[in-house]
Order: structure tokens, then C-alpha cells, then sequence
């Protein structure tokens, strides 16, 4: 693996091991997907105290919950005595975690509080629930399996007021739909991290997002947005992602880019959607790009925010969970309508997921060899650079 | 694997490899499933010369036949020709076995009494199929692939007294029923061999039988019904199961335990089912264990006995074929209603299906540890350590 | 696997490790797959330029395409971007080939003439589809993807009469169907070259082809057909089959042997099914056989021919295509009636399906053992000869 790391040609896609190997797949869940940050979920799935839901992939379940305090705590789902699941349900109210298999019960800070019939010997307070660590971004909650995770504190400092302007302690999450991808969760990262096949592929999200133009004319789109100064939100990039990232720091992005002219959100003709967001006065014709760690990512237009996690099943299968927030006290059937706000993303990655499940079969083949990256694709590039580095585990 | 095994420590569960890794699978198979004896089902099924039945697991088929002798002979379902599979129902009646592919033809001893068009020096005699050992235990049938089995004549001699009480001789099959199990076989024997989680997951079971019950209060119980010297069957145990097999012997075990006041079967409301088994002439509130072997089980009602068979089909499924008998002159709407008599154990057996995939999945995460046991899977830790020597196959 | 190839004892089956292990398996492809002439489909399946069908077995995927020159190519369907399959229709007529995910574009011929947005320096002559070998024999379209396939030169020279006898410039593909088959691909192969188990196991076939017959009798049968000198077509064998290829080209055969009495073609009561092919005058109660490479086979009739192909999809799955043609000028209806054409190698190929696949269970037992091959499986006998040399890859 070494060695196949070391043959790696900067400018070109990966050779097909990297997205066909499970052993190679073993290796990035151990040094990638259990040490970053992860989109877990929203606080608005769990407003009572006892309120949960699971978040579940590779080989893990995660119980996200609030706490009597009101807390938002996260529990492998993983009974201390023989391992069983607690929780079977996607989502529920508990006033404890009792697994079904031998009744062990845990407090809902994941304390072991009963285990009958143990012996006297038998130490409690030594078999609580294994805890994963739990960031709170607004009322976004991402979930990280490491001992030690990536500081956020770098980010939360220099992003406070892009959080408070799209009042992101203000939002609720209005719909969410899982996507399976029978390929390689990396196929669906890099899919996510460029803009070259929008316009070949998006025809709905092109109409819209300046993004999909070829990089000069985006350029002088850019421009104009960012002179005009006619922005409501802070244009002012931060671009620490991948392998960007500070020492130490999960990797985070946010820019603001232009829509095509009279576009106003990600729907259907670019009109509004849903109520604008947080401090937000009126519509701009831009949107901000935000993402966290390697596998979380969001599209903040003015009036709704989008989110993607890309989580793998096994080395050959994936899912990319699409989620919609809005603010908080929007209702729906009143302030917006869920098939309208939910269009654009549902049609765009329902056309990603044939997109990535095709280059999953054409990489597949042994004559199949790595090819040139366009400009375009430079996202991707820092994509693939911090990849290969942080399989090594170093 | 050796240095796994040398790292359990016990009174602990198992570590997570033991029920993933293909290569530990492979060596169960060859070391432990190939080399003791498997109930294949009963003689009530084949009893006529030439009926036979299928008995399958893992990769293997295995032909249960009845001769013209009238003996039941067992036979590799492996052409020797080419390998093909020859019985291809899953029961009927032969009056030769003969391969579907180029017509070898076996008598139902398993010679070979013809093979077309074969050169001078082939040798007939030295082409038939391979047998597997049987061993009627009364008319169970057991089987055994070992070139060698471990012997079972203690086990006969020492529950002579047995056998003949319950009628062993004169049972036939009523029902059976198959499981299957998205896990690996042997968080399905643990899970027979511990009534810890049958309070919590069985409250059908719980009803009935006093081994649910904490125990101390079981154990006081048991002392009632033994000292009542009411039982209509023997009582004395029997305990040369798992790691307490005699050398050189396969290991069982036979026991008597109390039912719960007033419960007479294994039934809802604990009321008797069928026609009394055997010898016996009266419900005395107690029902009998019986184990042959680390896969077949035997719970014997004083009216009917269920039988339960534990048998891999890879090393991430399996199923839990269940066997319900009754006195051979019992007939069916007359004597017994089959809903009636497989009701406990349809169900008890449905839940712990989902109970043992679930623990599966838990065990599956890379945040599992081995937990603690307790003192009511002292049966399971019986079963770990005989495992974990037998996986050696020294 | 040298040692397992070592092992092998002449005159018996293979042990089952070459069924089932998919290194073994990845060996395959590597040293006998990729390397061998392949029948692909018919020029009758293309006849205007920019007409394409794809076609597919274990991880590749081929472009088989008429050029605007009306030449027969094929290109790898893997873009030599970031390796996406490029034509996602099984047929169909471009007249680019273009990527659906970046929009690169390849002419008919393979060579990339847009990619979008590039950097200066990429040589867009240097990222031409990679190309296949394409063979024609007649109207037959074969593939071969290695770097320097076998020679047909000598085939070519050697059969040019049949050729000619029986039409193969003037066929078209009359119907064609997909058998998948749960089993190795070379059980698949080896069952197609022996008519041993024609008599148990096709009383369909064995009612109208002599070769089904015990070897003296077929060869009296044939002895009289040969002698008779009616035959139609040439009778003179070529045995270039397998082990027997000479150096540097492809295996192949062409051979003539006599129906049953009174037969005229392969179907229902041995009616002929569709006008006499190429030059032929008369039915001859004879049939002829062709094969070329290791997986594609034909069985010639007077009046039509049926080709056959063995693809792997994996280890342990494999296709039998089986593949219709009649005289290009016939019309189906007026001519020649689909259902009456197919009916006798759909049956048979249904029952051949059924045989492979409880070949593999046998095989798959840890108790199957290599088999004595009898007189008529001499053809597979050369099979296994020739596949343990080209396995090693020497």
C-alpha cells in the first residue's frame, strides 16, 4: 500500500486499487473515517429529553441523544456485557437505554445503572457506554470516533459570524433522504468536490449556479458579485480543507459564490423557497459553500440550507444522506413547500448517483489507468493529496 | 488465531474476530463441525426402503437414506465422478442413486453398480459414495463426517434409563422448522446455552419454565421439585458436556429442571399438547435437558420433545432448524393440534433470530469488547472454553 | 497454485480449488481471459456506421462499433479521464462517443477529439479509447485484449472452404439469449465439451445427434457418413483444439459429424427450421462443429447455426450466450419461425444451467475428490490440459 501511495502521479485520478481493495478499505476506516468529524444529525431531530436517533455506517452505530440536562451526548450503540445493539429503532424516546438482549440498562449519559445478576466483583461504573465525541455547530451535531479528535475551535472562531448570519442556531431540519451508491465512497466525495461535469451532467443545477461555468467566465461572475459589494453575507474566503488544514485542526471551508443573474435559491426557475435565513435582509444572487472534515459538506442558500455526508457501507458501497434545513420557526404547508424545497437536490443526486456508480464500474476494469485532472478538478486534487496522506496513519 | 486464542480471558466473551473472519470460519469447519456429530433428523422420515432425506450445511450435502436392509445409511450427496450433486430434491424415495449428470448409479448402500462406457481398468469398487458415520440415538439420526467420530457409547450406556422413559424408540417427527440467522453459528449456541437474557427476551418462555428465573430462587425450586421425589423421570444429571466431554467421547448432557407451578408443557398456559411420551404416566412440572455434540439440543416436555440443530451455512449466516416430536401413535387433530404444539418455540425461536442478529451487528463494531459474563452463562463460558481448545484441533 | 497445478493426475476432474478461489481466479483473467480471441457478437448487429453494441464479462466492458468507414472496432468503454463507462446503453447508434460525466468525446474510431477546459499541455492524441483487436471470421466479430492476441492466420487459410461452403459473409443474428449460470465458468466450458451426459441429460438432443451415442457406435455412424460421401459440406477435421493449437495461434476445430437417421437440423423432430445456408444444396444428415479460443464454440446446421459463448462474471458465476444465425437474406414469418429455430438449444442450454450449477455445490463439498474421466470426455480432458499450461502464463 505503501508503494501504491508512492506511485501516485499528482494531476491524475488514483490508480483502481484504492476503490476496489478491502483491505485498502480496513485501512482508511481506521485512519480516516473513525478520526474525523462526521454529520451526524440535527438538534431539531431530538428536542425532549430521551429523544434519539442513530446514525449508522460501515460497522457502526451511533446513539445521538439528548440528556435529561438537555444535553446532546453519542453512545456506540453496543451493549458492554455481549455487544448487542440497544437501540433497533432509527429514531425513538427513551427514559433509558435498556439492551434487549440481557437487560443491561444505561442512563441516557450512557452510565451503566443496571446489570442483573452480575457478580459482587463486577464494576459498573467501568462499563458505561463507549462515549463518541459530539461538536454541536449551531444545531448541526457532528459525531467523531477518535480518542482525540481534530480541534473545531480554529473554525468556530473564524466562521462566528457566518454561523450567526445564516443563524445557524435558528434552523430546523425540514427533510432528509438517504441516496445508496453502489460504489466507492470515494467516487461520491470526488464526485462532490467538482463542478467539471455539472454542466454535462446538472442541466437543473446549472440553469442556476455560476459554479458550473468554465472557470474564466465563473471568474469574471465572481468578480462582479464580490466588487458590487451588494452581498447580505460575508464573502471573505476561508479555505483550510483537506490538505489545507491547520495542525491539529479538522479541515473547513467557506466561500460565497455568484447564482446566474435573477436566481435566487436552489429550486425550480432559482426562485425562493422558504423564508431567508437567520439575519439575512434579502436575496443576493449568491450562495455559500461550508464543509467540515472529509465527508460533510453544505450549500447555504439564503433561504434554505442543504447538507451532504458521504458515509461508506463496505469497501464496494455507499450513501450520500442529502438533508434540508430551514429556519426554525418556518412551517410548513405555510412558509414552504417540502416537494419545491426538496426539487433541485433530489433530481441532482439522484442523476449523481448513475454518474458515480458508472465510473465505479469503469474503474473496475484493468484497462482502466489513472487520467488527467482539468483545472476544474482542484478541489478534487486536495482531495486526493490529503487522502493518500492520511491513509498512511502517520 | 493461536495468539487470539491465548489472549481470551475468561469469564469474558469472545473477541470480535471470532465471528468475522472468513479464515477462522474455514477452520472451525475443518476442525470442529466436520468432526463431531450433527442431528440430521429422525428415522419417522424415512420409513420405507429408499426414502431419504437431505441434510445440508455449509458447503456439504449429505444423503439420509434407508436401505433395502431397512438400515439408515448416510452418504456424501458427491458424485465420484465428476462431482455433481445427485439427489436433487430435498427428500423422496430411490430405488438407486443415480447422477443426473452422465447417470453413475449408486445403490442406497452407496456402491457403484454402474458407470457407462468407463475403460477396462476403472475399479466400481473403489468408486462409491462417501459415507458418513450415523449413529440412531432411539430414532434420532445423527451424523458425523469425521473419518473417526468421538465415541458415543458412554452416553448411551449412562442414559439407557432415559431413552427408555421418554420413549426414544417410539417418537416421530410432527413438525420442523427452519431460521435462518444473518450472523455467525456460534452467537446462536451461545444464545441457547444462557437463560440470563430469557426473562427479558422470552416472556412466553418465562412463564413456564423455571429457568428463567434468578438463580438463587431457581435453585430453591429445583431443591422442591427433586426433594419431592414426585418426578416421573430420572433426575440424577448427567454433565459431560462442552469441556467436561470424557476423552475420546462426544460430549452430552442430561438434566431435570421444574416447570413453574401448575405448568404441565411447553405450551401457552403451559397445558399439555399431545399424548403423554413413553413410560410416563403423568405431568409432574418438570421437563428434561438433553444435549449431544456442540450443536444439537434437546428440551423434552413429559408429551412432546423439541430438538434444536445449530448449523453454519458460511461464516456470517446460519440457521436453527427446530424439531418437534410426539409418541409415534400420536395422531394429528386426534392426539395433537400442530399449531398448539410448536407454538412456544415458533415464537421463542422468531425472537431470538432477531436477538442474535443483533447481536451480531454490535459485535461487528470496532468499538466492541469482550464483556463480562454472568453467573447465569456459566453454560456459554462452558461452551467458550471447549470452543476455543477444539478451534486448536490438536 | 504451482503446486496445485503440479498435482494434477491426467485422466481425472480438477480439484475443487480451481472452482472456487478467486485468486486462482484473477490468475485466469490475467493469463487466459484477457489473452484469447473472444466471440464478441455479428457485423449484422451494426450495419450503419456509428451502430454499437457493448460487450461485457467479468470487470470489462467493450464498445464493439462500425466506423464512419464501415470498419468494425472496439474501444475499451472506460473514459480515459477519470475511467467512467462512456455508452451506458447495451446498444445503440453515437455519433461520438461522449462521456456522460465530463463530456469528453471520442470519434467512432476511439480517438478523444474534446475535452473540455484542459490545461495547454494535455495531448489529447495521447488518450484515445483504448482499443481492442478485432477479428472477423465472416460476419462473426471477435475480440481479443491483449497487447499481441494469437494468429488466425492459419485458420483463416486452413477453413476458408467452410467458410465460404456455409455462408459466414452471409449470416445475420437471428436471435440471441443470456443463460446466467451460478457456477465457475469453467464447469461451464467443460460440460459443453463432452457428450457424455448427452444421453442422461438432453433426451431432446440425444434424439437427433449421433454424438450423444456410446463412442463404437457413434463411430460406425460415422465411419457410414464419411464413407457414404454424400456430405454437402467438407468433412476433413482440423484438431488444432486447446493443447493441440499450434505455437502462436489461436486453438480451434472444425469437424463434421452424421445425425440420427432422417435428421435434418437441430430442433423439434429434426425438421429444418430455415433455408439452406451459403452454398449448400441439400440436407445431409450431417452437423458440422467449430470452435475458436476457449470460449466460443458453434454447431453448424445445414440450415442455421448456433453459436455458443462462455464469459466468467466472477469466481463463481459465469453466462452461457447462445447465439442464432440464419442466412441474412431469410425473413423471419416468411422464412423461418423464432420460436421453432431456438426451441432445441434453449431447452438444452435451460437443463445444461441446471447440471453446472449442482456440479459446483458437488464440487464445493471438502469431500469431492477429482473423478475418473471416461472415453468421451477426451475433449475436456484436452480442456484441462491446455488450462493448467495456460494458467501458469509462461
Amino acid at each position: 500500500m505503501a508503494e501504491l501511495i508512492a506511485d501516485y502521479q499528482p494531476g491524475y485520478s488514483m490508480e483502481h486499487r484504492f476503490y476496489k481493495d478491502p483491505e485498502i478499505y480496513e485501512t482508511e476506516v481506521r485512519n480516516i473515517l473513525l478520526k474525523h468529524w462526521i454529520l451526524a444529525g440535527h438538534v431539531s431531530q431530538v428536542p425532549n429529553p430521551g429523544d434519539f436517533f442513530l446514525f449508522e455506517f460501515d460497522r457502526e452505530s451511533v446513539i445521538v441523544i439528548r440528556t435529561r440536562e438537555g444535553e446532546i451526548k453519542a453512545h456506540l450503540n453496543v451493549c458492554r456485557h455481549r455487544g448487542s445493539h440497544i437501540c433497533l429503532e432509527k429514531e425513538g424516546n427513551a427514559k433509558l437505554l435498556t439492551c434487549p438482549y440481557h437487560a443491561w440498562s444505561f442512563d441516557l449519559d450512557g452510565n451503566l445503572v443496571a446489570a442483573r445478576l452480575m457478580a459482587d466483583d463486577f464494576d459498573k461504573s467501568k462499563n458505561g457506554l463507549h462515549a463518541a465525541h459530539v461538536a454541536l455547530v449551531g444545531g448541526l451535531v457532528f459525531v467523531c470516533l477518535a480518542d482525540e479528535p481534530p480541534s473545531l475551535d480554529g473554525m468556530r472562531e473564524d466562521l462566528a459570524d457566518v454561523f450567526e448570519t445564516f443563524g445557524f442556531d435558528h434552523m430546523k431540519l425540514a427533510a432528509s433522504k438517504t441516496f445508496p451508491i453502489a460504489a466507492n465512497w470515494k467516487l461520491a466525495v470526488e464526485n462532490y468536490q467538482e463542478c467539471y461535469h455539472c454542466t454535462p451532467s446538472h442541466q437543473e443545477y446549472a440553469k442556476i449556479h455560476a459554479l458550473a461555468l468554465a472557470p474564466e467566465k465563473f471568474g469574471e461572475l465572481k468578480k462582479d458579485f464580490l466588487e458590487t459589494g451588494n452581498s447580505a453575507i460575508r464573502t471573505r474566503e476561508s479555505s483550510f480543507y483537506f490538505d489545507r488544514a491547520k495542525p491539529g485542526e479538522e479541515g473547513y471551508q467557506y466561500g460565497r459564490n455568484p447564482l446566474l443573474r435573477g436566481m435566487k435559491s436552489g429550486s425550480l426557475g432559482g426562485e425562493e423557497v422558504a423564508p431567508l435565513l437567520g439575519k439575512i435582509d434579502r436575496h443576493d444572487g449568491g450562495a455559500s459553500e461550508f464543509m467540515v472534515g472529509p465527508l460533510s459538506f453544505f450549500l447555504i442558500y439564503n433561504d434554505h440550507m442543504v447538507g451532504y455526508r458521504f458515509v461508506p457501507n463496505s469497501h464496494d458501497s455507499c450513501s450520500c444522506d442529502v438533508f434540508w434545513f430551514v429556519r426554525d420557526d418556518a412551517e410548513e404547508g405555510r412558509d414552504y413547500d417540502l416537494e419545491k424545497l426538496t426539487w433541485l437536490w433530489d433530481i441532482t443526486t439522484q442523476a449523481d448517483e448513475e454518474i458515480i456508480v458508472n465510473n465505479q464500474k469503469g474503474v473496475d476494469s484493468h484497462y482502466y489507468a489513472p487520467g488527467r485532472l482539468s483545472e476544474m478538478e482542484s478541489f478534487e486534487q486536495s482531495f486526493l493529496n490529503w487522502y493518500l496522506t492520511a491513509l498512511k496513519g502517520e
